[in-house]
């Protein structure tokens, strides 16, 4: 991904590895501030996970791939049995830092794999590897969802997005922007809604960010405007991302995404879903399954920014005692979904058969 | 309204006149501060309306006509003719403070017409008299709002509501919130999820507080989560308030009311709208004609709250340089509305009939 910083453009990563240590840019304080954090072990990058100072889909993917192989270090000196207990832990403490995604899951499940066989060093050259063959997978599946999803888009489309999808959700050009990205950087002109997205806000602080980043038309609305903008024939397509896909088409993504779908649907207008094969849970049948994680009162009573000197703060903006309610994701079945931008293609419906004749 | 002030509980009003001065609870400061505004001239009450220090259908149609009220003390001096045209004058930039509330455009014309005749002393007391006629009539017309609404309000109900159609907005109980009031008082176990409401909020610093200020079970939610909780069939009703209604039943309301409307029909849940006669523009045909405000950028880029230290602050919550777009309202179509709640009881479809038949 490309940023500025300082007026110097450069190019980097949501999330990477250096040995032992873990890499993040710190989401929580974008766009205000531009942190990268170390994470030190394993524990940490679960924190990470669970805190959302690293989210969307593929990043906490890759994160739990990593914390795995953070894990794996740790352990270096245990016995065999002690260090698959210690793996084991490590693996579960993983994926619940956030329940609802599938590619964390996914890709704690590829690596623990890995720490089975062979002499301890052997597993931890195995897990780490597999951490990274994870992370340049996501690479290659962005860019391919990026050339798969431009033949969507007409040239003046202008394209409703909710939550964030882009490269810090998803390593490289994200899922849900990289068609977008991939049709601009091809001529076409496009001009992106980005729903701010309650309760955090990841799309006023960080999809109008990256939009921005790239010069990309966009303009922030709150999430109650996309209806009246598709109701006055001003929205053309609807591209969102995904945390998990069950395995007959119905979506779990960011609270709010199934009202997007049934307001597409009532105004005729297509709405896709971009993700790569990782999102998709060949185990889950349908969305019913799916364990909507329920978050804290704090990111509705509280919010973050900047005040006048530039300090960064938090303050609160309710009454004292107010009583929330605050489920993180939704479940959009899947007969309000057009189709699927993935790495193998577009998927068309039937759902159930495309996705496993894609994937299988 | 019952607020609870230092512990003490005490019955105050949106908004009262004392003769040429206008008092107002300042609804930008809420939850967090109580304070009365004092409006020197009919200036400021246009400010005050321009700014949302007073908001809600009834409270600024009922400052409208205290601010011609003021406006016609302010000409007190002036020859005739003179006085004529600081009342037209006045009653544009009252009415010209928020484009798009039909009940503000209505009680400054009913109080307008009545500096027309008689002596300029005759013509301010007539100004003035009808001014407190508007505020006395949103008592009565809330209280039958309850007593009709409550009709349609079963035990447990569940009910949605978006921004603020209560005591602030709409003197007495509001227009939304009254039945809900209404029932709750009569006894029946009511729970009340409330919107939100971005940009500015309503929901979450106003409603929200006054559901709590009553003991009336509730949850504040994201605007987002509305349809999630519809599609588990957590949700019997909404009703929500109005700020302009076509003669064919097409609705002018807080952004966001579209939305929450298509996916109450998408649901199968009855979607109720609560307004008075005022609310009711007879010379719009449909809601095409109605004018959508786009108000200023600073709704979704900074938000106030209070600090630690317990400081009234705004902070920036979005990166410099953000493009925004921030329509006020939407309309809805009538199609998507079970039936309006007034204090002349349910009108039912055929809208255009049944309209008519209440107020002509």
């Amino acid at each position: 991904m490309k940023i500025q910083i300082n007026g110097e453009e450069k190019e980097v990563l949501a999330i990477w590895r250096e040995y032992n240590k873990v890499k993040i840019i710190d989401q929580r304080l974008l766009p205000h501030k531009f942190v990268i954090l170390t994470l030190n072990s394993h524990r940490e990058t679960a924190d990470a996970i669970s805190d959302m100072a690293t989210r969307g889909a593929g990043s906490i993917g890759v994160a739990g791939g990593y914390g795995l192989a953070q894990a794996a270090i740790e352990a270096e000196r245990l016995s065999q049995k002690k260090f698959m207990e210690y793996m084991n832990d490590a693996a579960l403490r993983l994926v619940n830092s956030r329940p609802t995604a599938v590619n964390l899951k996914h890709s704690v499940q590829r690596c623990l794999k890995k720490a089975e066989k062979g002499s301890i060093k052997e597993r931890i050259i195995a897990v780490c590897n597999e951490s990274e063959l994870i992370a340049s997978e996501d690479v290659t599946a962005s860019r391919k969802i990026g050339f798969y999803g431009d033949e969507l888009i007409k040239i003046n489309s202008r394209i409703l997005t909710h939550c964030n999808a882009g490269a810090l959700a998803y390593i490289d050009q994200g899922t849900a922007l990289s068609p977008i990205i991939t049709a601009y950087n091809r001529g076409k002109e496009v001009f992106v809604y980005v729903d701010e997205t309650r309760p955090r806000n990841q799309g006023a602080k960080i999809t109008a960010w990256e939009l921005h980043q790239q010069d990309i038309p966009y303009a922030l609305i709150v999430d109650n405007a996309a209806g009246y903008y598709m109701s006055q024939g001003k929205i053309d397509l609807v591209i969102v991302g995904a945390d998990r896909i069950a395995s007959n088409g119905d979506v779990a993504n960011k609270i709010g995404t199934y009202e997007k779908a049934v307001l597409a649907k009532e105004n005729k207008i297509p709405f896709y879903v971009a993700a790569p094969k990782m999102t998709f849970d060949s185990e889950c049948r349908t969305g019913r399954e799916i364990i909507i994680e329920e978050r804290t009162s704090d990111e509705l009573t509280h919010i973050s920014g900047l005040d006048d000197e530039g300090n960064y703060r938090s303050i609160k903006i309710t009454a004292d005692g107010t009583k929330v309610l605050n489920p993180s994701f939704d479940v959009t079945p899947a007969k309000y979904i057009t189709g699927f931008i993935t790495e193998k293609g577009i998927l068309h419906r039937p759902f159930s058969v495309s996705i496993k004749k894609a994937f299988d």
